[in-house]
């Protein structure tokens, strides 16, 4: 039995919902962060980077899920009795530094950032509470100019990381529409505007999910509620059947062509000056984006998309991939949601007090590298480094020599820094790290003037499908002269 | 007077201790970690982000200031009763993940990493509660060939992102020739090893700031402790006299050969096992660099190099810059350092309870932004987007499609989205944003298929040198036809 410890060893574990990225994982997300900030940079977006940690008043509580006002963020209490939290978007930051530095930006400030964002909420499969956004904003002008480029831009972005055009599409919608709606039904009173506001919080969560829920489950959560696969009930809206009926229009009313989802829109919100505002928004922006080129194949409106937090008051858009991919269980469904944003014009004003009128869009980054993935379409080859064995440790310096030359020549290239014992260990080694090749040079080597150099990849090739015959005309090692090694080695990885 | 208000406006404010960075302070900081992962790579070294997000147990307690065990983290405690915190550096969580997948990573393991670290520190000018780290680390290996390659990569890197040779140097100590000459001193004693072991904390803290006191105040500290110029005082090791020597001794070691300063540190450490082991161990790593032509022009060994951190066990170095600036009261100083490291094999046995040797390199990344600005050595530059002036507030469908037609070449470009009544505030504006280029289209322009080009960088030029002859004869504002816009621009930004 062991001794008593002490102190118990600490468990070696990530906490509880976050995760370690490895190797390619990171390089991907990286290149592909810098061919979005490409496209960012080209539409006039500056790069801005605020600390990921705010404090508790700055950041507000803006998270969707209303019913538990304190959860979501990670925070905690200083010594001098300021809260701080980790920032659960790249929005509540944006608001309070262009509050901070309004004298100083440029206005209109279009600005992009990236990077990660936390929430304390339950992790599951796929879902971490450590993740990338990538954002673009525009602060400072109340004009459909600035969300029609916002949409604009967006498309670009998916096309430029790869993303072919027919298997994503915007969704454009705009709350000033549904709030129309709810208007008609009796559920907003422009003279009282708190009045009815819980419902109208769970009118637009419940809208939120019709992806996942489906009509009916969206009806029950209008209704009196909705008892989900686990047994656990979320209380509904408790409309009547006919405010129901006229949310449910709402939510359909997308057509095939644009000017008729319009038309259809524009005769749901009849009387509600509110109402009527959004959907001349909808025309607006619909216009200048088809004037760019921008049609149905890339954009469309759809009244279903009203996006879930609290601080939007104007457009609203999405960017979903409508391309198919199997799920856990096996079965196939659509990609869905990879970025989402709209106009939010009062979260500066909470700073301020002024109204700042403000647009933008942010990229779940992560779940449009697992697209890419799914597609096939990563476009970053990780090549394992050139392995230098190690047949006398004495002559560590002449392998390190020869790893200079090669790294000199600009290919990757590392030599073997385990016990160089046993060989069959080093060979192992240059598998799990993907090499293509390893260098042996031993002392009769050494002595000739020569090196060996065995080829990994034409060897596991050989090893998986030659026969016998074809195995010994296919030597996948042989003998190079030392001088030449650099040559051979760019000749074999092929540049 | 204002009126009396429900809730308070938030302040808009960082959290103090935390910053803001904009634009091109962003980007030539990615610019830089891709020309510093460029090198990581060619040498073997695999990217890993772990989360900002440790369990306080995971991270332990290895920042320098010992006389507040409970600080220096940000650190939270969960619902579930789990003491989280931010990460303070890249090698605890390394620690952690080694010791967590060290059944799947290949060993030995190259990895290198970047992102913020956050520190509950005190914060001051230009230092920061959160700050970016870039760190490569060999785990896996105790062979000194793995500390000599780090020391060969961390000077290939400085010359990578800007650093001329000549400009830095890496210089190059060892704990156990540390742990020698304390021996020497009667300050450890092998069958003890916790006897004395707050002393010898005292002496490595007073040695690490021998740049900042001088030998004069590292002597206070290793006897009955210095006051500081605020008046504050620091406690000492209480060293008799014959003790201080032999510590200074070892401080002043340095010689102008690297082999004489090893000769002069065996002498010191003599009769001392770990101290001569030490010794070895510098020799060993100074041959395999000298060998790769990495001479006394970039590695020193420097005696008075120990590294504040507690969990070094053998090779420390750091990377000095040797040019001098000017610092805050305009006094010419060295630069200092950039980056350090060394061998820490003791870390991942805190989990696993098995010796795991292991060693790496962390670079102060804005440290060496700053040194590069210092330099002017920063190659990013970012330029300012052509605007796109709005005449006639109802065609900004056309100008939109003017600015598309440039982005798509390539040049980046914006339409003005603020309010177009003030044509002057529109220049104001593409003044601010360091635009090259105003295109100003009016209804007249339009008839006749024209645009007026406004060429603000030489306008800017003019203005600030030109008689009033020369003005007249180089225009800054001319016409061209409506199709040659973006032959014309590219023409004029050099393309």
């Amino acid at each position: 039995m062991a001794k008593p410890k002490k102190t118990p060893r600490p468990k070696a574990q990530a906490p509880r919902g976050f995760t370690d990225y490895f190797g390619k994982d990171v390089t991907e997300r990286i290149e592909m962060l810098r061919a979005i900030a490409g496209v960012y940079h080209r539409y006039g977006f500056d790069a801005l980077e605020t600390s990921a940690v705010e404090t508790v008043d700055a950041l507000g509580k803006f998270l969707p899920d209303v019913d538990r006002p304190n959860e979501g963020v990670f925070a905690w209490q200083e010594e001098d009795g300021d809260w701080l939290a980790l920032r659960y978007d790249m929005t509540a930051p944006l608001a309070r530094l262009y509050a901070q530095y309004r004298d100083d930006l440029p206005s209109p400030y279009r600005r992009y950032t990236m990077g990660p964002v936390w929430r304390n909420e339950k992790s599951g499969p796929g879902r971490f509470r450590q993740f990338y956004q990538c954002d673009a904003d525009t602060v400072g002008t109340a004009t459909m100019a600035a969300d029609a480029e916002i949409c604009a831009m967006l498309a670009d972005t998916l096309e430029a990381v790869g993303i072919k055009r027919g298997d994503y599409v915007i969704r454009l919608n705009n709350r000033k529409v549904l709030n129309g709606v709810m208007q008609v039904a009796g559920l907003l009173d422009p003279s009282e505007p708190e009045k009815f506001s819980q419902e109208r919080g769970i009118v637009l969560r419940a809208i939120d999910k019709l992806d996942r829920l489906g009509p009916k489950g969206v009806r029950a959560l209008l209704g009196l509620g909705r008892k989900d696969d686990s047994g656990d009930f979320t209380d509904g809206a408790s409309l009547s059947e006919t405010q129901v009926e006229i949310v449910m229009g709402f939510v359909s009313a997308k057509r095939d062509l644009v000017s008729e989802t319009i038309e259809k829109l524009r005769t749901l919100v009849a009387g509600s000056a509110v109402g009527e505002k959004g959907v001349d928004e909808l025309e607006e922006i619909a216009e200048l984006l088809s004037g760019g080129g921008y049609d149905a194949d890339r954009i469309v409106v759809d009244p279903s998309v009203v996006r879930g937090l609290g601080y939007y008051t104007g457009p609203v858009y999405e960017a979903e991939l409508t391309f198919e991919i199997l799920d856990d269980k096996g079965r196939s469904r659509n990609f869905g949601s990879v970025a989402g944003g709209g106009r939010y014009d009062d979260l500066v004003k909470r700073f301020t007090g002024q109204e700042v009128p403000a647009t933008g869009i942010s990229i779940g980054v992560d779940r449009l590298l697992a697209a890419l993935r799914a597609k096939g379409h990563s476009n970053t080859e990780v090549t394992g480094p050139v392995v230098v064995t190690v047949m006398d440790r004495d002559r560590m310096g002449q392998y390190q020599e020869m790893v200079a030359e090669l790294r000199n020549a600009g290919i990757r290239a590392e030599v073997y820094l385990g016990n160089p014992k046993n060989f069959g260990n080093q060979l192992k080694y240059a598998d799990k790290r993907g090499s293509p090749i390893a260098i042996i040079e031993g002392d009769e080597e050494r002595d000739r003037g020569v090196i060996q150099i065995k080829d990994l990849i034409l060897g596991a090739k050989i090893a998986k499908t030659a026969t016998h015959e074809e195995w010994k005309e296919m030597p996948s090692q042989y003998e190079v002269p030392r001088n030449e090694m650099v040559a051979k080695i760019r000749e074999i990885l092929g540049r």
